[in-house]
């Protein structure tokens, strides 16, 4: 990970890896994980009881499904789902890359069991 | 504020104000403001005892200048400036957009006496 105090260059980050749904962390800040990650197709249901999660979507459009409704984010625009809300998120229109934020250790499908393990880049 | 659950562009909001140095508060997350924030010109040297500093640079060049160098981030690249840590942020180069994630309440020149009055879009 680029130490504190440097400039953080997302695209460079993003050219270094190829796999998808599987968060790299870049920086950390207040206790969170400054993560990049690509993501094509669906992710599975989930949510985090103690933790907000927040997204950036850099490249493509990001379907963000909950129970109500299913709402799009397009590169240039956030995305906050509120702790304990469930959600899938979902790439229908080829590859989206996103900034994510998250407490550091919060497991992304919800459930460590399931969760992938946390790299840094 | 767009309430949670729903995007919020970026640019869209930047659009609305034209004032220099005076974030607006778009989304909340795990105790924290997302703000944008437009900048030319030098701010004030100040630190944050209890908060790291995350900038995201949307548009332009922001010097961060540092006791010891000065770092420049460039549209595409993040920043934090850990806590404790004093710094200056300049655009010398012309107008900067930037994101910027806070604790709620960080005073934006380290000292309340100073800080510009938290606003939201």
């Amino acid at each position: 990970m680029t130490p504190a105090g440097r400039p953080i260059n997302l695209a460079q980050k993003l050219a270094s890896f190829s796999d998808r749904w599987s968060p790299r962390a870049v920086a950390a800040f207040n206790g969170h994980d400054v993560m990049v990650v690509k993501v094509e197709g669906e992710f599975v249901w989930h949510s985090h009881a103690d933790a907000d999660d927040f997204f950036f979507v850099l490249k493509g459009e990001l379907d963000v499904e909950l129970r109500d409704r299913v709402e799009r984010a397009r590169a240039g625009e956030i995305f906050v789902v509120p702790r304990g809300v469930e959600h899938r998120t979902a790439a229908r229109q080829g590859e989206v890359e996103m900034l994510l934020i998250e407490p550091t250790g919060t497991p992304n499908t919800g459930d460590a069991a399931t969760a992938a393990q946390r790299k840094e880049i």
